[in-house]
């Protein structure tokens, strides 16, 4: 594989759509058809995971056991990988998705109390190992995220957003932990400042990330 | 636990839901209430698990990955055990599926060629080991069953029925590992007898099935 694999992460609130948004609209113009965006739950023009999406995040659901979702999150990710992550990266080209294994573990291993260590190996029947070779974190304190959400979000609440303060807790604390885990794969950025200095600070780390050599 | 939970398992073309039928019109006056009729992937009034169903078994997704449609049957089983089966046996019930975990051995374990260590580890997500108490299993050669399907159910196919001979012949003898593992639990049944002798070995299994001691 020569292209390059690049996931952004981070909690809710972190403002991470929107600064996905700023970057792809400065990458676009420069990668043209090198670009490929994806997204988890799901993936760009990947019909069985999507599918997938719409079952995971439905809010009809509200008696779905953790495991199950955790499965469901696992199954889309398969297919994302195995139909357009890796065919993509054998293809030269670089690919950022927004969203990928680390959620599974932060939300369902940490947020759920599934358990870090036991998402990760149910995972591997997903990825096979495959890690992205730099992945960009919007780190936010939880308690503000979760107040960012409640002001903005209520019109488009989903069923993790539901969740209290300790939830999200525990998800800042996963993420923190897989941070500390593979400290060369992650970009931290301070998601507390002005959404303008965020971008620029992804930016900034997205012009490195471009500059490193790819996958083996 | 005070219940039962009895499996029906066998490769297409066995004859296994007429079989079921006819046991459970004979089953249902003499239990009434106590018995809970069931099925994989999916499960009685099981909302998530019957969602999970539709997508996997749809013909709409030839394009899915054996481990995503593992994952799949695995999620849906996960739900199954966790809002129909244990509630079900905690209940005194006598629970009977129409299939469960074997059947993901048998045929994406070998049909697929996954591998049937590694479907049973990702399905103890699912069932925490639970197993049923007793298996009835209707055994048929499978060059046999894949004639009954293409003779008799062209109308309603379904995306395992168009594998071809080989994959039949992984998934029997897939099954037939899994019997000689747990020779105590299956109650194997020639299913190349005439329907109405089939129906009256496998009554005379369920009949010995229901004197056993309830689980423990």
């Amino acid at each position: 594989m020569t292209g390059k694999f690049i996931s952004f992460e981070g909690p809710d609130g972190a403002g991470k759509t929107s600064v996905l948004h700023a970057i792809l609209d400065r990458l676009t113009p420069m990668l043209g058809e090198q670009l490929v965006i994806t997204r988890e739950p799901g993936g760009r023009d990947n019909q069985v995971a999507e599918a997938i999406r719409d079952l995971v995040l439905s809010p009809a659901y509200p008696a779905m056991d953790p495991w199950t979702e955790a499965m469901l999150y696992a199954a889309a990710r398969r297919q994302h990988v195995v139909e357009t992550i890796r065919p993509a990266l054998a293809d030269d080209k670089v690919i950022i998705s927004d969203r990928y294994l680390d959620s599974s573990i932060a939300y369902q291993g940490g947020g759920r109390e599934l358990g870090a260590e036991r998402v990760a190996d149910l995972n591997q029947y997903a990825t096979n190992g495959l890690q992205p070779q730099a992945t960009i974190y919007l780190d936010l304190a939880p308690e503000v995220g979760l107040a960012r959400i409640q002001a903005t979000r209520q019109d488009e609440i989903n069923r993790l957003d539901v969740e209290a303060l300790a939830f999200h807790q525990r998800v800042s604390a996963a993420y923190h932990d897989l941070i500390a885990a593979d400290p060369d794969r992650f970009w931290v950025i301070d998601a507390s400042q002005p959404l303008e200095q965020v971008v620029a600070d992804a930016w900034d780390a997205m012009q490195h990330i471009l500059t490193l050599p790819t996958e083996a």
